[in-house]
């Protein structure tokens, strides 16, 4: 079973305190990049592999997908997002995405936002895609980035120097050294997977994908002057977004 | 013009006293993971993209290659490669690869080692490489990696913590500020160009490529265990190796 921390009281009351659990997809900063890695949604069958309060699926909804599946192993989330969804093409259910078990070639469309970097079997949930999706679907996903999940000891450090041009650096170790990673975000001991880029794109590709984009995610000019504490998400991107075709 | 580094005197000299210039490919330890991207050479017919004293094109050679032509900026290198080369399948030539021109569709591979870090017009190379291959042609290369070349101050510091497990860090900033580089590598102001991982794949992906492979190279237990001082590559990779095919 995947590590259920959205059920874990602390934690869901923190992340539902998030920017992007009270104002959705428009607190996400990376949304409108994410956005533009979609297809037109008209008509298009849709899975949602951890859609936790289930924003992404009423969006898909509303642009005219034919039938969305939200699925997500937190009971919490999901008892929310069933509240605030309109009856109609949005199915939630609980699933495990460790044991992702679709219908074969039956979506156009994966979607998976800021959920993959928690699972362990990658290859077996991505295989699961594979196989769930026609030919000629896609597959669009974010996970924190490879150079933010390294770290064994994440956070931004003062550079030494003092000179001009100094500030904040990301300290990377263990880059290559692939595996769990423990922090305390929002509650204690979240697990999450340090994979590099390599190990993502390589893998989709031995499973039959076809990358169409690679995004190292950062804040635009335009974000940073709304919000300019998010400047320093350009130092190292925190994101790392991928589109590929079956 | 290419920054024609390798004709400056003190960088030329330096670089002759390289590992990989003394023992050529067995002297660079990223070689076994760049070969395992090649495809088999016999009677393809192969360009090398900045090919310096010679050391691939020789073996591409001996492993059956139909024709080579090996391109480099420097004078120097180039002379030193016609002498250390039998008659045969290689041709060197003087060539600036900003400004690259090959005819169409008559290379099956195009191969590039730690050279296209230095390439401003990266897309204009690209494209002419595209255009040169035939269709199914691969493209395999080499370049520093974006984490090695992104920081202001490149150059391991040690962690701060002092506690166990720590050790060097890789002080990452200005990762998506793309552009030049200025480092102090063998001669004072050698100019490379930083690029983000989503840079190289989306251009090779919007010429018209298929990425095949993508590595973030580090050294193995084995090398680690005969050279201890390449250990702490691993902390953050040093090369990125991409292969592609048209």
């Amino acid at each position: 079973m995947t590590q259920n921390i959205y059920d874990n009281e602390a934690f869901f009351a923190g992340y539902s305190r998030l920017p992007r659990s009270i104002e959705g997809l428009e607190g996400m900063p990376e949304w409108p990049a994410l956005r533009a890695l979609l297809p037109a949604m008209a008509q298009l069958r849709v899975v949602d592999l951890g859609c936790g309060f289930g924003w992404f699926c009423r969006w898909a909804a509303a642009e005219g997908a034919a039938r969305i599946l939200g699925l997500d192993v937190s009971e919490r989330m999901l008892a929310r997002a069933r509240v605030e969804t309109a009856p109609g093409a949005v199915t939630y259910r609980r699933a495990d995405l460790e044991q992702l078990d679709l219908p074969a070639a039956s979506f156009d469309l994966a979607y998976s936002a800021l959920a993959l970097h928690y699972i362990e079997d990658l290859e077996g949930l991505l295989a699961a895609v594979h196989r769930a999706l026609v030919p000629g679907g896609r597959l669009v996903f974010s996970v924190e980035h490879p150079i933010y999940t390294a770290p064994r000891r994440p956070g931004w450090v003062e550079s030494a120097g003092g000179g001009p041009g100094d500030g904040k650096v990301w300290p990377v170790d263990a880059y290559l050294d692939e595996g769990p990673r423990r922090t305390d975000w929002l509650a204690k001991g979240v697990i999450k997977q340090h994979r590099t880029i390599a190990t993502y794109l390589n893998l989709l590709i031995r499973l039959g994908f076809a990358l169409t984009h690679l995004e190292e995610w950062g804040p635009t000019a335009a974000q940073i002057a709304l919000h300019p504490h998010f400047a320093v998400e350009r130092e190292r991107p925190p994101f790392l977004l991928v589109a590929a075709v079956r």
